[in-house]
């Protein structure tokens, strides 16, 4: 019983995977894209990293079964070269600055021992509503940044602060001489949106070489898109009602 | 003078105690439960628990005695099957994630050092005024969570954070082999509420099969039935006399 | 240069002073009776503690030094019978919950090694006005709480949690063996109140059978009548005009 | 890969260098200042420091790189006499209480391994607009306020706390033996105030005797009152709009 950020791992043999995360966030843009991988590629969890920074609650999963926040690890090694993921997602992030650093660590120091040379976060990016919305990409080191734009992600991003773990694990992947990039879709943010996850997987599809049919998330989006709308509807007829209650009974117009 | 937290215990054998336990939080659910068989059961003090990251101040007992805010454990064997409880109640709850995590590991090292095998936190569950509060339940194994279907519970909560220390010893434990289950009585919240309380304890009197008279908590029912009646009553004045105010003087209608 | 709670003393021989403590808190009641104390009987400084649970700024002295938050110990013995008064006083309380057991814990240290054996911590109790204020008292003995009732000193406070050094201290001292008093008096509390220290300091003079002149502190207590005087005055204003101007223009009455 | 405040540094021999400290605060007055300093006499960079008491985020250079927050020391050696300037920079201000003082005793433990004797904080001081920004003015030696005050700084700051590192790094610098100082631009905050920033400097050269063309800043000095005046402007625009708006539409006046 210990009282520090520890991963319980699975003894698999790796070469030389890319580490992909996708933690809870901003449109949970990180969390759907990890989550799709993991389904679609068929991924299998190779190691959970508990931590006393992250929230104090249980969790009931579907089964009724009581259990920590966590963070989990998933491996896939497939496709016709071979390719290796190591597909990181979870419950929550660490709940101050101090953990935050401290469960990063924790991470490259599991990814380092698994020869992971290449780290790609996903995250989402604030903006306004938009037909198709745009990926930004930060990476660091010039030479991936160059990659990123050939994708065709916008890179003027300069000056932003990136928080959480998708902007602090590239950071601090820099000084662990590990390459690291985030890959942020644009999305308003305060629901779930696996329209800005479509976005990034296209282009993580893309870097990678990864064979992937984006449109199993086309429903999902659908969803989406009837939830806003029947919101949107829903918020107007309040509107109208806060309006005639503001003026009213008028006797006399 | 340590900076921990820590356990003053008195030197009792017990063999295989569930432990029970009921903090403060929403209702106060747990907290009145936990007295409750604590005083009806003739339950005593066998262990203490401080914290430096329980809330800084000191509390005046009824004799005008300050000391410092605490966790107990009281100790009962009884009834014909020698049937024993290890009761965990207290004035408060760790004021940090960190801190939570920290108290939680060292009540389960005590519950460890006592054999104890089973442990049943309850809490309130965020809810709407309700004539006959349910619970709900959920367990870190699935035999545990078939014998609280029998038993009426509602164990469809997935998905739902069980935040504090109801939630997060049953989740830690169950790293610890121990089985553990979570009772929360439907509650308003924001007043005591025995009468979620006395739904949860009728649940644990037949899990355990013991002897409990919960009538003895019909007095407290009521007093706050009344007591809510009144509040409602002075709501409602009050919404009365500002509607009044809002009109202003009207000296033609 | 260490990052911890220190304690930097002078070399001063004590046989069994009683500690006094009086920090920043509401009303400024500690603060302003442990001041009073030091400067009537010329106390001189023998500690000063530092702490990185304090807040992080420097303070600018009358002389324009700048200086660290600290707080101090002040020592005097006097009188006909030699008594002994360590009195603690400062700029701020330590920041966080963890924090205000550490250095309670320090302050603790420092007074046992110094041979304390009484304690009596200064505070403010939340009321509403009132012309002579009242003073509530709390001991972590039954013995010092009858002395307590014999001085005048309400001890009904059962139940309400004292919140910072002057409750946290007095709930400490209880397993350092150290007997120890908290001592409230009545205060609005949004401004400094010189009459409810002096109230405090009235019980405390018989307490421990002090030479005090507690008059010295009365034309305090005016200026602060007369400034209150001028904001209720103010605030009268600021209501009149704020009416005139929601009533707005009327061409028609 | 740790868990602490770490400086990582190049060999540089520095004879008695003064530490010039500018991070972000009030008006960005500090920051300002520094950058200035350090573009204007070409000083590079020595030092680079590190906390996990930083906020928890990447942030994004000009050229697309992600990288960790940051503090930055810059060294200068030049001028007739061989002057040097060790200056302190950065993105960020440690997160909590306990973070400043960790990281200020870690800065004050760098400059006294390379013979620093004296420190000058610069930051801002919260005031109205001003033609002419004054300069206030703290030190940890009475010697060194007298200079201050021959210089024209307003010495009269008696009771204010400087909050963060502009206050806390001499306050803690006393106990080093380090001589220090603060140096306040009056600054309305809001905004980056680079006339502050100019006043501030202004004294620096003085005390120093350096040679600097701080009409170098009046550019961004001009920038600013632009940018000032378009946003009142369209201030007094929304403002005129929402009294239109809230008139509402008026058939019968």
């Amino acid at each position: 019983m210990e009282l520090r950020t520890l991963i319980r791992e699975a003894p698999v043999r790796m070469d030389r995977p890319v580490l992909i995360g996708g933690l809870p966030g901003l449109g949970s843009v990180g969390r759907i894209a990890a989550s799709f991988l993991i389904r679609e590629l068929g991924a299998r969890r190779v190691a959970v990293l508990y931590s006393p920074h992250f929230p104090h609650y249980g969790i009931v999963n579907s089964k009724g079964v009581v259990r920590l926040p966590k963070n989990e690890f998933y491996y896939w090694r497939g496709g016709s070269d071979g390719a290796e993921l190591l597909i990181l997602t979870g419950d929550c992030q660490p709940q101050s600055p101090r953990g935050q650093y401290e469960v990063a660590l924790r991470i490259l120091e599991y990814a380092k021992s698994k020869s992971v040379e290449l780290i790609a976060m996903i995250g989402g990016y604030s903006s306004e509503e938009r037909e198709r919305p745009r990926v930004y990409g930060a990476a660091n080191s010039p030479v991936w940044m160059e990659r990123l734009k050939g994708l065709g992600v916008e890179v003027d991003v300069s000056g932003v602060p990136i928080v959480g773990m998708a902007g602090l694990i590239p950071a601090l992947a820099r000084s662990e001489g590990l390459d690291a990039l985030c890959l942020l879709g644009e999305t308003v943010g305060y629901m779930p949106d696996p329209k800005a996850a479509k976005a990034v997987l296209s282009v993580i599809r893309g870097l990678l070489g990864l064979e992937l049919n984006l449109s199993n998330l086309d429903p999902d989006i659908e969803r989406m898109v009837e939830l806003k709308a029947k919101l949107k509807e829903a918020e107007l007829r309040m509107e109208r009602a806060m309006r005639r209650a503001d003026e009213g009974p008028r006797y006399i117009s």
